[in-house]
C-alpha cells in the first residue's frame, strides 16, 4: 500500500518548534453531537456606554479613557505581569521545584474608537495605524524587556471579555516556552545550512503553491504544513525582517492591505466574525545576534465546521499530541476559494 | 524587596516536561465580563434511547451495542488512528516538511450501562471494574503499540460529545510529544541521580504537605508545583509502578476508593459535575528499559471561578507560555477543605 497523505493518518513535524502533530484526513465525516458554541451577536452600537474600552468611559480600575480618535494604549488594570517584582528568587532550590521571579508589563491596545468594528471591517489606513502602534510599542518595551508579545484574542470563545476591537502586549525578561522552541530550531537550522529557516520554508511553499492562501507584493499568507488548528495560518514577509519595527513604510501599507483581505476571508468562511488568537513572533529584543530569525504572525482560529462547531484540543491532545481532521491543504483550498471582500460589504 | 511566591508574578519549571509556566498570584481579583459557560444539565435518565453508548442501542456507524452490564469496549466508529496504514512515508523528504505515516487504533470504554452516572457517583466496586479494563486494554494494545493513551474527556466544554460515562484509548507506534518530554526528563534525572524523578518529587511533597489534596494507603492526589490549569491535579502511587497492569489487587481497590473521594471533591467545588480531561501516563509498552518511569494520572480541569467561568488558554498562552492566576497551593487548600462525599449523596 502506498502512503497517501490525503487518506492515511500521519504525523507531521513542525520544523519551527520541533513538535509533531497527528493528522487524520479520513475523519472529516465524523458526525458531531457535542457542544455547539453561541456566536457573538453581530449587531453592536458604534459607542457603548458600558464598554470599558470606548472613548471617554471609565474602566474597571477607575481610570477614564481619553476621547481617542484612532488607537489607544494603556497598561492593563489587572496585569498578569508587573514591573516591580523582586529580581532574585530563593537561592536554595530543589531541581524539582524551580522558580524564577518575573518582571514585565501588560498593555491593552484599542484598535479603533468604534465599538462596532473588527480589523477586517476597518479602513486599510486605520489598520495601518494599528501596525504602527505594534511597531512603536515593540521599540519602547523592547528597550527594557527581552520578549515583547503582541497578540489579539478575538471572539468570546477565545476568552476575549470585550468585543470592542483590541489587542494586547505582554512583555517579559526571559524567552517564554514557545519563542524558546522557535529560537532553538531557527538557530540550529542557520548553523547547519547558513540559511534562514522560514526563508527556505517560504521558497518551498511558493514553489508548491498548494498551501498558499493569499499574497501581495510584500506578504504571503499560507496554511503551514504543520498547522494544528483547522484553519490556522502563517503570515510571512517576503523579505528577511527581524522585527515589526524594521518594516518599511511600504511593507506596513502592504501588510494592512493583506490583513484586510485575509481577515475578510476568515469572516466569509462561516459568515461570522471569525474568532482566533493571533500573535507576532519577531527576534528577541536584546542585543544578541538574531540573524537566523524571521518575523511572522501565527493565526490560531478554533472553528472547524461552522460558526458553532469548534475543534477541541482536549484529552488526547493534552496528554499525548495535537490532532487535526481536515488537512492544511484542504483548509488552504477552502480559504483560497473565498472572496476577499467582507460579507458585510457585499450585502 | 524579598520575593514572595504568594504575591509576585513568577515562572515555575515543570520538571516532568521541561516547560515553564507563568503564575500571577496577585491577579485573582480581576473582574470577569467575558464568556460564561452553560453547565451540562444534570438530570439525565438512566437509559436514553437516543444515546449511542447506552446498552442495546445502535451507534452512528451502524453497529448495535450489546446489553452490557458493567463496562463495554469497542473500536471508535470514527477513529483518528487506523490499524492498516502504510508503514513507510515518502523516501525523499525536505527537512522542513517531514511526515510519518502512523498506525494505531482508537477505542471507546463505556464505564457503566447507566446513562445518568459519572465516575464519582458510581460504586467503588464499579470504578474498580473500569480500572481493570484500563489495565487489560493496556496489556492487549501494548503488545502491538508502543504508546497506549488511556484518557477521559468529561463534560461538554471538554469536547465530550456524549454525557454517558465513558473514556477512550488511542494507541500509536511512536511516542507522542507529551510522553516524549516526560521520557526525556525522567531518563535524564535517573541518569544524573540514580533516582526516579516522580518518587523524589513525591517525597518532597509529602514533607511539605502544602499541595497534598488527599491520600490513602497506596495513592496520593496533589496539585503539582507546576500546575497549569486552575485545579489541576496529579494522582501518584506511593510505590514505584511502571504501568497500569502492574498494579496489585489491593492497589486497584485503593485507587477506586481514592478516585471516588477525590472526584467527589471536584464535583463539590462548584456543586456541578466537574469537567476535565484526564489521562494515564505509564512507561512505553515496548521492551525497552524504563526503570526511570513512574505511573501517574494527570487531571486537567478548565473551570476557574465557578461552574460557568473557565480559564482560557489563548493568546499569550498559545504564543508564549501558559499562565495561571490562583497558585497551586491555594487550589490544594480549596480542594482539601471540601467534603469527599459527593454533594448529591449529601442531599
Ligand atoms: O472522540 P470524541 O470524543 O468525539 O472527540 C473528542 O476527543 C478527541 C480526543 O481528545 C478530540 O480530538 C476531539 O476534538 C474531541 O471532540
Ligand atoms: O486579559 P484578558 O483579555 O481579560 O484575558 C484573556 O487573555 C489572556 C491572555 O491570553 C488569558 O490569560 C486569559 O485567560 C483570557 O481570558
Amino acid at each position: 500500500m502506498k502512503f497517501e497523505p490525503t487518506e492515511h493518518p500521519h504525523r507531521r513535524y513542525n520544523a519551527l518548534t520541533g513538535d509533531w502533530i497527528l493528522v487524520s484526513p479520513h475523519r472529516t465525516k465524523r458526525p458531531w453531537q457535542g457542544k455547539q458554541e453561541t456566536p457573538t451577536p453581530e449587531q453592536r452600537p458604534s459607542y457603548d456606554p458600558t464598554c470599558y474600552l470606548c472613548p471617554g468611559n471609565t474602566r474597571a480600575g477607575g481610570h477614564a479613557n481619553p476621547d481617542y480618535e484612532s488607537t489607544f494604549v494603556f497598561t492593563n488594570d489587572f496585569a498578569a505581569l508587573l514591573e516591580d517584582t523582586p529580581e532574585h528568587g530563593p537561592e536554595q532550590q530543589h531541581p524539582l521545584m524551580r522558580v524564577q521571579p518575573e518582571q514585565g508589563t501588560c498593555r491593552v491596545i484599542c484598535f479603533s474608537p468604534r465599538h462596532d468594528l473588527t480589523l477586517p471591517e476597518m479602513a486599510v489606513e486605520d489598520i495601518r495605524k494599528v501596525i504602527d502602534v505594534w511597531a512603536q510599542q515593540t521599540v519602547e518595551l523592547g528597550q527594557k524587556y527581552r520578549w515583547v508579545q503582541v497578540f489579539e484574542n478575538k471572539g468570546a470563545i477565545m476568552g476575549c471579555s470585550n468585543p470592542h476591537p483590541h489587542g494586547q502586549i505582554w512583555t517579559g525578561s526571559v524567552l517564554p516556552n514557545e519563542p524558546t522552541k522557535e529560537e532553538l530550531r531557527q538557530k540550529a537550522y542557520f548553523e547547519e545550512t547558513g540559511n534562514v529557516l522560514l526563508e527556505d520554508y517560504l521558497k518551498l511553499e511558493v514553489q508548491s503553491g498548494e498551501r498558499i492562501v493569499l499574497e501581495n507584493a510584500h506578504w504571503i499568507v499560507l496554511t503551514p504544513y504543520w498547522a494544528l488548528w483547522p484553519f490556522e495560518t502563517l503570515l510571512l514577509p517576503r523579505r528577511h525582517v527581524l522585527r515589526l519595527p524594521d518594516l518599511t513604510n511600504e511593507e506596513r501599507d502592504s501588510l494592512a492591505e493583506i490583513m484586510q483581505r485575509f481577515l475578510s476571508k476568515y469572516d466569509n468562511l462561516f459568515q461570522v466574525s471569525f474568532p482566533y488568537s493571533m500573535g507576532w513572533h519577531g527576534a528577541p529584543t536584546d542585543d544578541g545576534d538574531y540573524a537566523h530569525w524571521q518575523l511572522h504572525a501565527h493565526y490560531y482560529p478554533p472553528l472547524l465546521r461552522s460558526a458553532t462547531i469548534k475543534k477541541f484540543m482536549v484529552g488526547y491532545e493534552m496528554l499525548a499530541e495535537a490532532q487535526r481532521d481536515i488537512t492544511p491543504e484542504q483548509a488552504a483550498d477552502r480559504l483560497r476559494s473565498l472572496s476577499a471582500i467582507h460579507y458585510k460589504q457585499q450585502r
